[in-house]
């Protein structure tokens, strides 16, 4: 596969396994419809080739902000989240960020020193 | 708010985290995707009030297939999730549903009994 969507989560708010997909799919759709406004394309041949997402942990709002600012800085799709705090957090609250998708190596340059989270 | 989107994960696969995580991903993207298509308006609306996302648990892929038959059933749009097994599963694999985003009544109508992924 050439592309994937990397999905940044912040392991140090210590959400519950529920609220961490959630948050993962918030960051996966946004990114997503990024992607199909602005890089059409390569948006479809992702979905076609089975839309792989990886999930990455950080371990700061500070970690979580300079992956995004990186991502930006690359010319990536980049989204980040902010939760409402209607359940585990307070409103406002950084919790992750969706980049992509693009070819593999382009997401690496930025995301590949992160660990999968666990 | 009106609408959500509802998640539907296999607890008993032990899943990590993370893959969790991806599979709710892959869910409400491609269950996204379908109302953007056949449900615009909804869609529109869902994404304006925040595009509220809901993850609840079941114990079997027996559970999981009933939900997703009960969903189309009822008329709403429902995507079946099956893993491609180059992680923690085997190859095909059925992990998860996606279910709208409908009317909050609509979507509790099939998913309301279920607990929260926790």
């Amino acid at each position: 596969m050439r592309y994937k969507q990397v999905i940044v989560v912040r392991k140090d708010l210590g959400m519950s396994c529920g609220k961490l997909a959630a948050q993962a799919a918030h960051a996966s759709l946004e990114a997503a419809e990024e992607s199909r406004r602005k890089i059409p394309d390569v948006y479809r041949r992702w979905r076609e080739e089975g839309a792989k997402k990886v999930v990455v942990q950080v371990n700061s709002e500070e970690e979580l902000v300079k992956v995004y600012q990186e991502a930006i800085r690359n010319g990536l799709v980049a989204v980040i989240i902010r939760d409402a705090g209607l359940t585990e957090l307070e409103p406002g609250t950084l919790t992750a960020v969706g980049i992509g998708p693009h070819e593999n190596e382009k997401v690496d340059k930025v995301t590949g020193r992160l660990k999968l989270y666990r």
